[in-house]
């Protein structure tokens, strides 16, 4: 084998980032209605030999304005100097406003700390450089964490109540979903997702209708699709003996329920109460909420964002912790595009004790800023074993979606589901919780 | 940046293992003595590329008898392939007889599992082809494990109670080190390892004597190295009276107190009634023991000894279980040879929250298995940057300490500190614990 003619070349040069707004449908949560436009950030890591590595996390205002900084820190450096980038970042200072006791997305991210917030951003930073290293290497990205457990990893339909279309008036891309708003409407989503991409389980994004209707529309997948896991997620919508009663209702065919209440002592409460597994991306999204949750058993499944976890390695210490616990763990998805979707097989491929099927936004984006688009099949994504993620950048593409966010007045720039249901229904405001 | 001409260089041909017995000077604890030579296993990892990674663990008999099935599944697979190693480590049987309730070495390395003797022998496996990957990609060791935060890892003086000879008509080798049973023997022996080696803590083996005498010697390291960092390490040989009577007694000069009485339990009564830290290589030895102990607030320390947690990477993830929990973290040391030494450097270097200084055997051998011994300066090791481990070995020692093994006739091939005892004091027997 030849070594790297010179391990100089893999010091950092450049960092470019593009902030992009993607296309996303008018889809429903318990905080209102996705945006036509969501922001994501575009890392590039470029090295001295000339590769460039590829990185995405969020992309509102207060994620861009870390970016540059902490971006800054790698420069100059190996990118394979990812602990030393961790260890600094804490140098970078967090507008205090940022993180003044306002949760994120209405909490959809789960709570927002200067940490958290750096961590969003090393984690593109990390899978970058894992990204460059792995193709000036010549390795795969898994093999740059040990190595892949499984040649293809699963996930699960992501099915969103939605509309069939966006506001009138509001400029926006049209889907051709259409509308689901009842169990007939998630059904026939469900069957779409199965047919195309062959997903086996299904997770129903709740906490939108009443938990009579919700619970309905489960039962109609139950029916529909006999043996599938299921999964509810009304983002922490109901009270604890809401829960309760939908966990009742629905223990004969849930895999888990997701966050059904809001905070570390409820879903401790619930989780004693009943015997279906509670998983969760919101009560457990930082190392620091973990002591307590899981000494008090308040959670049976964590799932990973590696975005907000801080990235690829972190997700691997996650995911030994809850081992470690005899906590279950897969991994979470908010809006994303496919660099992401590679980095998060990546990652999966190399957990032992991933036993639930990924979750991802992915298959409801129309648009990416790749030449090629990562598919699905039966449900999984094979795991890439082309040097580093194994996705390759469209520069038009990236300019385009750049384009629309140098466009936008400001409006679309931070993700706010109640802002958007607004321009439907004027006198909608964020739901106070639990709100069933 | 030149990528390896093909990835199939990195796939391992052949795995050598030799076992070695290493001479150790007549080191006291509470089970007995050092043996004059002390079994160790010496692991090599050639790739198609023709790189030789290196590892070494424990080479008792227990540990010989997984080496080769584990070895086996190297063989035809890439050097960094490890998670798929490890899961599939589970496949080896270890004989019952093993793990039968039997501690081992009455109880130094703590409880004793299947899965922990596998780890052990993993251990030797992973870092040695984590050293043929780093050698055949031309990065060293740590950048495999995302960097270094230190170019130097702190060690402490580990200062034994030692007599000056093994027992007469014992075949050893002589050391120059003398005697050191009483206060005036240990501030010596303390004095001679800051002035060769520079180091500025100081652990003394304890559980030896009466803690009275253990007490002392303590007082006398304080009087005669004031503000340095001082602990003991009785290895659980103290009740829990016992243990809160030293800490009381010397809680003014201790960094922590090491392993003082067995068990979590005992170990959780001592910590919620002292002040002084509590650290353990006893007590939470493998990941299984962990929920318990952190639960209960148990331990303030745990000291890592990546041999039989599984590897540089495990380490990792135990470092990030104890950084969640808010317990510290640093290194244990059993007698170990340059290749170790390397290893726990070079993980010890990505760790960012190792805040004490390292245990190291490593003064205490005067033989190894390299062409150019680790040196120790102002306390520390420099963390190599050469590719790989950054050691090279030095196959005519190999030889020599492997012909010594040979040529045993199998009373040194599993060390046994109550039988090296009897060679002296015939009725030796184990002490029962607490032993005071």
């Amino acid at each position: 084998m030849t070594p790297p003619t010179s391990r100089d070349d893999l010091t950092v040069t450049e960092v470019r980032l593009t902030p992009v707004l993607v296309a996303d449908p008018p889809l429903l949560n318990t905080q209102g209605v996705h945006q036509p436009y969501t922001p994501r950030l575009i890392v590039e890591v470029v090295t001295a030999g000339g590769t460039t590595g590829l990185g995405e996390t969020y992309g509102d205002t207060k994620y861009l304005e870390l970016a540059r900084p902490l971006a800054d820190k790698l420069v100059g450096h190996p990118a394979g100097d990812l602990n030393r980038l961790f260890a600094e970042a804490d140098d970078i200072a967090v507008d205090a406003a940022r993180v003044s006791g306002q949760v994120d997305v209405g909490g959809l991210r789960g709570v927002q700390t200067a940490d958290k917030l750096r961590l969003s951003v090393l984690s593109a930073l990390e899978v970058a450089c894992l990204d460059a290293l792995g193709k000036s290497l010549g390795l795969p990205v898994h093999a740059l964490l040990g190595g892949k457990v499984r040649d293809a990893v699963e996930y699960s339909a992501y099915l969103f109540y939605k509309w069939a279309d966006h506001p009138e008036g509001v400029p926006a891309e049209k889907d051709d979903w259409g509308a689901a708003v009842d169990p007939a409407g998630v059904v026939e989503q469900a069957r779409r997702f199965k047919e195309v991409y062959g997903f086996t389980s299904f997770k129903l994004k709740g906490g939108v209708f009443p938990p009579d209707e919700e619970i309905a529309a489960v039962r109609a997948l139950a029916a529909a699709f006999p043996g599938h896991p299921l999964r509810l997620d009304p983002n922490g919508a109901w009270s604890v003996e809401t829960s309760l009663k939908v966990a009742e209702e629905l223990g004969d065919v849930l895999e888990y329920l997701e966050d059904p209440t809001l905070g570390t002592p409820a879903m401790a409460e619930v989780a004693a109460r009943t015997g279906v597994p509670l998983a969760t991306n919101m009560c457990v999204t930082t190392f620091a909420e973990i002591k307590e949750a899981f000494t008090r058993d308040a959670v049976q499944v964590v799932l990973s964002d590696h975005h907000y976890w801080g990235g690829l390695r972190n997700t691997q210490h996650l995911a030994a912790i809850c081992r470690t616990f005899g906590v279950g763990v897969s991994m979470h998805s908010n809006t994303h595009l496919g660099i992401s979707l590679a980095a998060m097989t990546h990652v999966a491929a190399t957990v032992p004790n991933l036993h639930h099927a990924c979750d991802s936004h992915y298959p409801w984006q129309s648009e990416d800023v790749l030449t090629e688009r990562l598919t699905f099949e039966g449900g999984t994504v094979r795991v890439p074993d082309a040097p580093g993620l194994g996705v390759e950048l469209d520069r038009d593409r990236l300019a385009s979606l750049h384009r629309r966010w140098l466009d936008d007045d400001g409006a679309l720039r931070d993700r706010d589901d109640a802002a958007a249901m607004r321009t439907a229904e004027p006198g909608w405001t964020r739901p106070t919780v639990p709100r069933w």
